[in-house]
């Protein structure tokens, strides 16, 4: 038996929110991971840099054991794009579990998952998860397990959270495995990775870099 | 002027180990990056669960700034490909930083790069860096930078690297404004993220899962 996950690709999406998750899920031979769209071909990244396969349509894949929601500026697009919403929504009845990384949380909650729950998305459009009645928390990684729904912080935590996936859906041993198959033996050089540790340089030089691309 | 930042990509690429460093560096405005390979087109990764889209070759990029070469099992096959290993030879020339994720080391070592030098790779292929005379240590990101050498080990030690490089080539508060960006600060569930922290049981099970594969 195998369990099917499917990670959404769209239109301005945010690599490493899906290919992190992608990169520890594959290793585990019980899983098939497939990246779906609105329709098969190629989707480019939030800055064009890159382009990624779409392998399937949401339609085709409408009863996924675990999604992976990646974020990215795209997420705006489908935030009211009924479309995903409704699959989500369908999608989310039978999941073992549904799950977001960065602002893939926001079309979570678009589609009425997080009502009333905690949940995180990128330190940056905290605010925008109360829109949809969400309660977001300076988390890494956000389980409510009872309800099926994870979601994971901005960009890397994605990878944090897959390890966390995998000891759910297999055991502790898969998970542990998976880490040292991808060598994940994080050393950053700095410690500037969550808004609270970053001093105001750090902030200006972000706001800076992300008018400087829109 | 811009930094143009190279990462090839060939069938059997591990997907993390480019797209790490890709989401790092492309934060930074100063810097461009292009997937280049054989051929323009998708290519597919170790599993064949993901394509990447290659939007220039070797040839069409004979002088980037910074090589990012990724790892994957389908480095075996470029040890000897003489095509990839001139490009290599001839862009590092010219080259501010070749670098490398993984196995991607092995190809530099083909390319006779890394000949009496000390270097990283994945820890399962340390003794094939020996075959091409390099010295495999167990470290995750190793410098040479009077050689313009940078290697780094598995898979996410990509985003370690590559956070070290946009020190190197813009500033330090860059480097931080990308690591805030991307929200890396790990949170691995485990502490096996490096061969000497797993023990035997979690050893035993990724063999398992590297037979399953092959």
């Amino acid at each position: 038996m195998s369990i099917n996950v499917v990670i959404p690709l769209f239109p301005n999406f945010t690599a490493l929110d899906g290919i992190g998750p992608y990169e520890v899920l594959q290793r585990i031979p019980e899983i098939d991971v497939t990246f779906i769209g609105h329709e098969r071909g190629v989707v480019r990244s939030d800055n064009g840099m890159l382009g990624i396969e779409v392998d399937g349509t949401f339609e085709e894949h409408p009863t996924p054991d675990v999604i992976v929601f990646p974020g990215g500026h795209g997420t705006n697009a489908l935030m009211d794009d009924q479309r995903v919403l409704d699959w989500i929504r369908n999608a989310h009845q039978t999941t073992t579990f549904t799950t977001s990384v960065c602002t893939g949380s926001l079309v979570l909650a678009a589609a009425g998952l997080l009502k009333d729950l905690t949940a995180t998305t990128h330190w940056s459009t905290r605010p925008t998860l109360t829109e949809n009645g969400s309660v977001p928390v300076a988390e890494r990684v956000v389980e409510h397990l009872d309800q099926r729904l994870i979601t994971a912080a901005g960009v890397s935590s994605g990878i944090d959270m897959a390890l966390r996936l995998v000891e759910l859906l297999v055991d502790s041993t898969a998970a542990q495995a998976a880490q040292l198959m991808i060598e994940y033996d994080p050393q950053p050089p700095f410690d500037t990775g969550a808004l609270e540790k970053a001093d105001d340089t750090i902030v200006t030089r972000v706001i800076e870099y992300a008018q400087h691309r829109s």
